[in-house]
């Protein structure tokens, strides 16, 4: 079957970038269609640039086949449009995995520690998905508490996330990016197997140049630093001549 | 050796509501002297009533022998004057360790649920202790990367938070009162024994009557409910009558 969009169904969700459709006669499925807009601070902060739905669906599906070559399954099928892609319906897993490399953001400042310090190892953060209480952090027992997993779907979360940071950082490595940190969404099927939903993008990670550590990604949006759509169309530049042909 | 306040060494710390000395001549001891006044919201809120410091010092002492019978080894040694106490000098592990079996708190705003909803089962939480960063909470992982315990360490603390909690119950609730969540602070002997340290008391404590459900800890003088005074005495005389000639 064809899926343009002249057979999507209604409209399921419109998050801060992106909106998800029904396909009709397909209930396994949904359309994803990436928005021109950017947002921060819980949406507080509103901008957009031309272009940028297309750009993030790029390296979005790009990432997604990378990982499915690494053994990692994603909810991604195909690309339609040139913004959108079909993907496997799932229900999302309310928790915002958070892995970090190097400290930056909210727990850089939550810990008085300087930006740019690598951590020994990767950490782990769960983010409890809940706009209204502004996505606050929670420690494996709280998400438990709240019922939104178990322990075990607690380990599988974080042993799936550390995989996907094994994986992308010698991929954005072999560009000239440094992966600072990254945010991930899960999602489950109907058998209740979790696989990797939801995005990556520069929206939704932290990447620096290597030699420069100039920032490529959203932080130049929060932080007014000018040169954003250039940060992404540099990002997807730089990642579709390393990766497109070999994926 | 007797202890009283004329071998009295320097003071070693002064925390909100307790002033820590050495003991000339026993470099394995402290003193502390349990203080009249009261904080809440990191220190921003003051206050003190009459013989606080000396009910407290009852309580916590009280609490540590009935905890010792049971099994938990705590840096309480002995009692002097009305208000102080000899306790074993440990290096405080810079966790707060905060243990809920009834929701209320900072824990009930941050997930937007009401106040007094019995939990299922005890959650156990840490809090970085620092107070210019305002004691943020942490997961495992968190306190891990910040190298202030390891993954050991954090298991027997809660094990021990556990333990406390489930001699604790009984305890108050033989006196009428439901233990709704505590704090607790641990420390480590020169041998690396972690044991529990700091105090019990309603400073650290919400205590709530079984049956009319008022509120008998800190959160009378948090909140601005009156009768603080009135409540400690109320908690003291209860398990005094108790169990103070049981231990």
């Amino acid at each position: 079957m064809e899926i343009t969009e002249s057979n999507l169904g209604k409209m399921l969700y419109e998050g801060k970038a992106k909106k998800l459709f029904e396909i009709t006669g397909r209930n396994d499925l949904i359309y994803i269609d990436f928005q021109d807009n950017l947002t921060a601070f819980n949406a507080l902060k509103k901008g957009s640039f031309e272009k940028k739905g297309a750009l993030n669906r790029d390296i979005a599906s790009l990432i997604f086949r990378y990982l499915k070559k690494g053994g990692v399954a994603t909810h991604w099928q195909k690309d339609v449009s040139d913004k959108a892609m079909v993907a496997l319906k799932v229900a999302i897993v309310p928790l915002e995995v958070v892995v970090r490399n190097v400290l930056a953001g909210s727990t850089a400042k939550k810990f008085g520690l300087p930006e740019g310090e690598a951590l020994s190892e990767p950490l782990v953060e769960f983010f409890f998905k809940k706009d209204e209480l502004g996505d606050p952090f929670v420690s494996d027992d709280q998400a438990i508490m709240l019922k939104v997993a178990t322990r075990e779907d607690l380990a599988k979360l974080k042993t799936l996330a550390l995989k996907v940071n094994a994986l992308l950082i010698p991929f954005f490595a072999q560009v000239g990016i440094r992966l600072v940190d990254f945010k991930l969404e899960f999602g489950r099927l109907p058998d209740g197997e979790i696989i990797l939903a939801d995005e990556i993008t520069p929206d939704s990670c932290r990447l620096w140049d290597a030699q420069s550590g100039e920032k490529l990604d959203k932080d130049r949006f929060r932080r007014d630093l000018g040169r954003v759509k250039e940060s992404y169309e540099l990002v997807w530049d730089k990642l579709c001549k390393q990766w497109e042909n070999k994926l």
